[in-house]
């Protein structure tokens, strides 16, 4: 680093606040179809030229378009992640991951380190039916879309036979029902949020698994699980829990599992010196940032968990091609 | 880049906050001063253990401490720019780059896309005797401390004897300070709004220079400036307003200078291709987001602005060792 590297980290909230407005706009499509320069792109994204200008200017500074002359063209990263017609499109993960709610969670995280939790109202974005879920829903249907297969092939669900499978805060709902799809002898009940099921079961049903897709509405922490479940998904969720909620949850999933039955914890698992791998570590903060007592718990920290749920061990595993981590648990059969 | 590169973009929000919330808490001077566990820091900082660990470990990951075992230690850019203790401390930047009018302007970025201006109330930061102004002048001093002198000896200001100087939008008042520190025969008249001269005046006391110190409060494009400058200043100042009031200001300048004195912006003056240097280009989108019709003019357009405001040109040069730029007009003799 250096000064300028200082400076930058004073500065780096100017470039997230820059892609999200590009893809607000849905500029990168609009360069990406060919529309090239700021007058024209002012047209076709109802905005004034000279706002384009400069954002257009700004972004090939950061490396996303490139110009020559007074035209702007896509860079490979920005065809290949932000063109709405991109298959690798994640553009909406933006309005999730830089939404009001985690800016204005960020914008009180002085007063988050002092009280030791999110500074939002109440309990954050943990209280009952809070929107965000529902926006964060639809924003991450490209991660779903990409890793449910992914971790339903890894779990080798196709050699399973009947199933039983929860998803635990299922949000789209896309890990089950990829279970569902490479499985068609399984039958998953997903669990969320009325509000957030909703989406789920849109889902399911392009999917064409609805018929085997059961809603189970309602707080993973209070609703009672049911039982006999073969595989149970905990996908991006204990995070958001403090120490004592992931034992009790675990303990519950313990009971609702079938003997031999399999837990599953996907999602940010650091290293036990919680400084690596850097993703993974950096993602305490945002959980520190809009939850009371979120964590982003480490290898040994949720090993020590499922064991004390009454689990006798975990297996860690890459979602390879992805940096994602997989953590398996297993009932005593 | 590559997906991670796009995703960090879209966190990179949460850079600016955690390196804001160290400074805030001072964190640096503390962990500097060998504070250095999660339990010790929380105690000096007035902050909760749990946050200060989760605080830590991002910063360790963001490359500005170090850490092991459960010990951290600064970085040496850390050390060097963000512990209180430093002489190059520049903590107080980022209460200004990043404080919560920037943080507001930049949340409604889109909208000052479609617009083609701030999305901030009336005229955003430019409104008349705006606070954020008196936050800015305190927030920059480390910046003037070091560039003021810079300029002044740039200017070879200790050659001119007698000399009457003009700081426009003086704000903390280091750059004509600075001229009259080196020239003992100069005599310096400030123009800024009077909660901003405040900061200057306590500032030329300081310095010892208060003597030949005078203030002129108002608005610099409304003033009467008063004639026979040698001097006059233009620091990160031409960059808030529109190219008219550019010119109708350079004009006033023009006229209010002695024959053969100088006057001198110094700021952020990107090349005509508008994206390089990178630091100069990417300031235009903080001019889009907080002002009505601000930008980075280029090296061209300032030329010519400063040629229909009657000058016979420009002159470009750096301010080594920093990254500014220093444009020089005449007045003909």
């Amino acid at each position: 680093m250096s000064l300028e590297g200082v400076i930058d980290l004073f500065l780096a909230y100017q470039r997230t606040a820059a892609v999200r407005t590009g893809i607000e706009l849905d500029l990168f499509t609009a360069i990406g179809e060919g529309v090239d320069t700021a007058g024209g792109l002012a047209v076709r994204c109802q905005a004034e030229e000279r706002g384009v200008r400069i954002l257009c200017d700004y972004l090939t500074v950061v490396g996303l378009l490139r110009k020559q002359g007074d035209r702007y063209a896509l860079a490979p990263d920005a065809a290949a992640f932000l063109d709405r017609r991109s298959p690798a499109y994640v553009g909406s993960v933006v309005i999730s991951a830089a939404g009001d709610t985690n800016l204005q969670a960020f914008g009180r995280l002085t007063a988050a380190v002092r009280r030791g939790g999110t500074a939002l109202d109440a309990d954050g974005t943990l209280a009952p039916e809070h929107p965000v879920w529902v926006e964060f829903a639809r924003a991450m249907v490209p991660g779903g879309a990409f890793m449910g297969p992914l971790l339903a092939r890894q779990l080798d669900v196709q050699a399973c036979g009947h199933m039983k499978v929860l998803d635990v805060a299922a949000g789209h709902g896309l890990y089950g029902i990829a279970v569902a799809t490479q499985n068609p002898a399984a039958e998953v009940v997903a669990l969320d949020w009325p509000n957030v099921l909703a989406v789920a079961c849109e889902h399911a049903e392009a999917a064409g698994v609805a018929g085997r897709y059961r809603l189970l509405p309602g707080s993973a922490l209070t609703v009672e699980l049911g039982s006999g479940y073969d595989l149970v998904l905990l996908v991006h969720f204990l995070q958001d829990l403090d120490r004592g909620t992931c034992e009790r949850l675990l303990r519950k999933v313990h009971a609702a599992l079938a003997p031999g039955g399999r837990a599953v914890a996907l999602g940010f698992i650091p290293n036990d010196d919680r400084v690596s791998p850097p993703a993974h570590a950096a993602f305490a903060l945002a959980m520190l940032a809009t939850t009371p007592g979120g964590d982003a718990y480490t290898i040994g920290e949720l090993d020590r968990m499922f064991r004390a749920a009454g689990f006798a061990g975990t297996e860690l595993h890459d979602l390879a091609p992805t940096t994602e981590r997989v953590l398996i648990a297993r009932r005593s059969p």
